[in-house]
């Protein structure tokens, strides 16, 4: 079995294999560019674990996973450009640094790439790998539209909420980790609970970080809490919060939502006490602990020895080790 | 042997088959109605009439020839975006119609779509298929990023135009007529020879385009003459005409190029002038004739009977009609 440690560098020394170097230059830098950043590349790590599980030879899965992260950096770039984000882990986004323009066509050529990459899976599961991607593709993109809708509309339901979520980040979590079962030559049963696994995995890691924004340690957490609350973000904390509130409260939470000009130290505060006395924070934590305890429900339904799983499991609790 | 009408009507029947009433409605919506056009489906028609000439079979071929059509309408979707159009082939474009965030990712939601039904090629030759898609996908991504450059370029060369319109025009059909050939279990010398036919009457064609915007007769063309002219467009006409052009006359074509109020017409009736007196015309169709020559001389060498050819013969044949 190998670590995650020895896989993540893997997969950064094939990512840098890739050679965008050519012309036309506009067409490709933009992709060096966007892929040469400081990601955790959990995504291919996920599908080398997962193959990992199953059988030795983990070197027929390598190419389809650097293409999973091929895409979902594609997808980075084209939904900063719909959400105009001027920054991506510390680097300006592709389409202010180069313009809308570059960004569309840069990612659609990105896309290909991702095919292309995830069209080197070995013949005997070719067609099936690429069902799996075209199904998650599909996924993530229907997830980034009902998470834009959702931003202009007036309420969400919490179900709404966690479908679009399910969509926009668990898939994705999920589907790198059949794909690396399904080419670790795993059979249907086990495929299927380890895209449980990870279908809840990314639902718990995703109201964590929810969590995370409004409660946590700054300096832990690594970046500034309260960014969702200052940007009226819908988020599971904030749409359960909306549900719950009834009265004064919530009229106070409407005005915290419509009013332009405030202080932001000022917004956070209130908004977080208004989540205290409604137990918001209690609410999304319980919630994210039965996502994270049916995941390993779901792991603990593989068929292979405990110890094939310890790299996966050990990596899961990691990602979610602050709500043990 | 089918012949081009039927063939239409059974792209048309499958492309109304796809289901796209589906949620998110503005993820879906747009691609219907991107779907929903009066286009002369000339690439699937092109895969299925290659897919014949060496396979009584063409029902395997449907499913990837669609794909290519639903390729084909997410590049003019993103091109769209890219040229700012407001009208494609009569209809408001999906930006317009819609916003630019809902054409990025309905574009993007018809790329997995594309490759979802390329990816229905049969086993024996999926990897080639897919690789084959992959490439001309490519191909018309860097095909476009020079077009973008080139309109803000002072100096275009004839041969980096001529780079240009084979990746933005030739490679999808020569790529649609190599996909049928390989589906229709073609050796690959004649899938080589077919595409290569497919890039010379895409060069033909694209040049015939040019020198009709300037030549043609309204009524017959479709479609107003000396757009090009009007908007500075980079065509074959206007490269050539800028590297002849010497003295008094390069003044005179600089000064048109450069001024923003102008009489349509006495800039159409100007630049048409200069550009009879360097025969342009004479040249562009010159050109045109060589492609059109050389592709059928592909056509010619391919392996099969003549009597298997002749239906795409006259499609090509068609397409040309107005320089033979």
């Amino acid at each position: 079995m190998q670590g995650v440690v020895a896989l993540t560098d893997l997969v950064e020394t094939e990512i840098a294999k890739l050679d965008f170097s050519k012309e036309p230059k506009d067409l490709y830098d933009p992709i060096s560019y966007t892929l040469n950043n400081k990601g955790k590349r959990i995504r291919p790590v996920l599908t080398l674990l997962a193959c990992n599980m199953f059988s030795e030879n983990i070197e027929k899965a390598v190419k389809p996973a650097i293409g999973l992260e091929v895409f979902h950096n594609f997808t980075l770039l084209h939904d900063d450009i719909m959400d105009n984000a001027p920054v991506r882990r510390g680097k300006t986004t592709v389409h202010m640094k180069w313009n809308v323009n570059t960004a569309i066509l840069s990612g659609d050529t990105m896309m290909v790439e991702a095919y292309k990459l995830v069209a080197e899976a070995p013949d005997f599961c070719l067609r099936k790998v690429l069902e799996l991607f075209s199904e998650l593709s599909i996924g993530v993109c229907e997830g980034q539209m009902y998470d834009m809708e959702f931003e202009d509309r007036a309420v969400v339901s919490v179900n709404e909420y966690l479908k679009m979520i399910e969509l926009k980040t668990s898939v994705l979590i999920a589907g790198a980790l059949k794909m690396g079962a399904i080419i670790g030559n795993a059979n249907a049963n086990d495929a299927e609970n380890i895209y449980h696994f990870g279908i809840n995995l990314g639902l718990a890691f995703q109201l964590l970080d929810d969590w995370l924004d409004v409660y946590s340690d700054p300096k832990v957490f690594g970046k500034k809490t309260g960014g969702d609350i200052v940007a009226n973000k819908k988020t599971f904390m904030l749409i359960t919060a909306l549900e719950k509130a009834k009265g004064i409260k919530e009229q106070e939470l409407n005005n915290w939502l419509e009013i332009n000009n405030f202080e932001e130290q000022d917004k956070i505060a209130a908004v977080r006490n208004i989540y205290n006395e409604l137990s918001i924070g209690d609410i999304t934590m319980k919630k994210a602990k039965e996502y994270s305890a049916k995941a390993f429900e779901y792991l603990n339904k593989i068929g292979v020895d405990e110890d094939k799983k310890l790299a996966l499991k050990k990596l899961g609790e990691s990602l979610l080790n602050r709500i043990k």
